[in-house]
């Protein structure tokens, strides 16, 4: 339990992973030339060549047009630029259309917008329900519109979720919007690049991607958006990105977010065996220390890397600290919302009660992860966790912190 | 008039300017290591260090502190959360606040979301003029706070201007704001890092900056925004950078920035006069051919890189092509409105008319700009202003290309 020599046991992938190499040379490449891709000269359509063989490859990599591809600095604005700017959109054309539905397990960059319109644009929140897994009901989904059609402006479900790891039936959620011609957004940030996505495909209107959780920059990202839908845009200017997403263009982030998913696609076979395989160990390992439970489902309906369990009696933040102080790096749910006292509201939703939401881990691994990491875990995982309990570091059933 | 063997000569660093090495060595040493800044172990740890390092860094370099400093996605966001940010919270506060007052010539990444606030949020639209030089007139925003500064929710002035140079009187304008109570915002994304500029000593509300506009990467800026001033934010999630801007952070990119601008400050000085002095030296080479005007102020209210002339009798489309052909890479005006065959509204609302504003280019120098850039441009600009008026590319009157 000293304070360890080697390098940590990085298994927080999800919330950021390693640039790959492809990604970070595509960059360096860039970088060593000036030039806006909005300008008119030679080294201005240099720039401009660079971006758009970015879009293509970024295209051809989730089944989706060229022209779909909004490039944008990432993903929590590519998930606000889809959700406000649909809802504004449709709301525009039809002043009924005041509903937003949102799963209840979405990620704060689709929940604290949809709250956001709720409170400042006159929208009106629907939560769609999930169940024990997190799953969203299509049923659900299909009752809500025949009611609902048209009053709703927007759906936005998560095509898999950061914390536990469930991948949603999006195209059958994306199949009943469009059978009552209603948008339907997926958040796909946790699911790019490590499982197979086709926009085209999957009959979504929209769907958000970010280059930092599959070996791309941070600071980069992408709406996909259909050419028939409209989404009145976030920023205004000069009308870059097909007037949707103005700024200038980050050329070199949309070449490294390009190599990096280029690689992940190419490789994806290969890492989604692999990568699964290591989960299951973890999990093994994890489910071996008594009163521990795992969260989300346990087969290909989850993420390959996502590893979610809840230990009886712990604070996560506390068994976070002594992981990390034994050199493991993992998270108590989402980066985002670290450091905030909170249970998660996505184990809530799944019917967690407070103290087991708040005595939960999740370990994400990436292709790069190894056996010896797994067992590195599993050699102190144990000890750690009779040391917070022992610490009496519990919550009380009310959730607060003794 | 062939085509040139030779690197081209890159006068466009208004545009984008080609980053520089402490930048690119910044940015490596981050990719180099995995890392969510919000993550609470080890590596997340690491991450935020280089954040705030880097946010220390820029908050030291303009003269701000570091709480004052949000990193965002590039100057048009920096530029759309200023504006409409603080639009919304004044409003919000006192709903008689209608006013926008921006300048005419700001940059599309105010004026347009000015416009989509008087279209789309019930906003009053107040254009301030300029003189022939560009020049806001202080006793003009007097004039107007003296009547309207109850309804008046706020001011965005630039600190220089993209396409003429004219440095505003800013310090004078934010003393004007202050003294009846409304938050002035500056556009100084094309003063920062080439002329002193100092946020706490300007007395103004908020500024934005943009990292590829002095030697940092391009999707990478900041808004600098007083403790004291309410922001409504445009990307609503995770509670990132003071709740004004979620998303995760681009360690990275703010490295990179930080580092550009640390640069363009040490060596701010000698860079100022040498690039003064190449200005003049290109201004004289250029006036030198019949027919020409330069646009904009020639004393020290002038950016020390920006060069505009107006060439009688030209489309200033056809000569950046030639130019271009020839080797020297410039722009019409602005890059983001590139394109578009439309005169520029800051030569309109200067004075000039539609013909002459038409016939202008824009050259702009960095400090790595030479006296044989200046001569190369000497050599070949006669001859091209003689083809482009020859091959009677001209504007009608009314502005009607023929």
């Amino acid at each position: 339990m000293s304070t360890p020599s080697r390098a940590p046991i990085y298994l927080d992938h999800a919330a950021s992973t390693a640039m790959l190499p492809d990604a970070v040379e595509a960059m360096t490449a860039v970088f060593a030339q000036p030039g806006n891709a909005s300008s008119l000269h030679g080294s201005g359509r240099w720039a401009r060549r660079r971006l758009e063989e970015a879009r293509e490859s970024v295209a051809a990599s989730v089944g989706a047009r060229p022209s779909e591809v909004i490039f944008t600095g990432g993903g929590t604005e590519s998930d606000n630029l889809a959700l406000k700017g649909i809802y504004c959109a449709r709301r525009r054309a039809d002043a009924r259309r005041r509903r937003v539905i949102v799963s209840a397990v979405e990620h704060h960059a689709i929940l604290d917008p949809a709250i956001w319109l709720a409170d400042a644009d006159d929208a009106e929140l629907v939560i769609a329900p999930v169940d024990e897994q997190g799953f969203v009901s299509p049923s659900w989904l299909r009752a809500e519109l025949a009611e609902h059609a048209n009053d709703t402006a927007v759906i936005s479900v998560m095509w898999a979720n950061n914390e536990v790891g469930t991948i949603q039936p999006i195209t059958e959620l994306a199949a009943i919007g469009a059978e009552f011609g209603v948008p339907v957004h997926s958040d796909a940030i946790q699911a790019v690049g490590h499982i197979p996505v086709d926009f085209g495909a999957s009959g979504l209107s929209a769907l958000s991607l970010a280059a930092h959780k599959f070996g791309g920059p941070q600071g980069v990202g992408a709406l996909l958006l259909r050419r028939d839908v409209d989404c009145v845009p976030l920023l205004h200017g000069g009308g870059h990105e097909r007037d949707v997403r103005s700024g200038t263009q980050d050329v070199a982030g949309a070449a490294g977010m390009a190599a990096a998913l280029r690689w992940s696609i190419d490789h994806m076979d290969a890492n989604l065996d692999a990568v699964t395989a290591l989960r299951e160990q973890l999990f093994a390992a994890l489910l071996a220390v008594g009163g521990t439970t795992a969260n989300g489902p346990r087969d290909a309906r989850r993420l390959p890397g996502n590893v979610h369990v809840s230990f009886d009696g712990c604070e996560g933040d506390s068994l976070l600290m002594l992981l990390d102080a034994n050199g493991v790096e993992c998270s108590t749910g989402s980066a985002c919302t670290a450091g905030v006292a909170q249970a998660s509201h996505v184990l809530l939703a799944m019917g967690l009660d407070v103290p087991t939401a708040r005595g939960s881990l999740r370990f994400s691994l990436a292709p790069t992860s190894t056996t010896a990491d797994v067992e590195a875990v599993a050699d102190v995982i144990g000890q750690i966790v009779d040391r917070a309990r022992a610490a009496g570091l519990v919550s009380s059933p009310s959730g607060e912190v003794r």
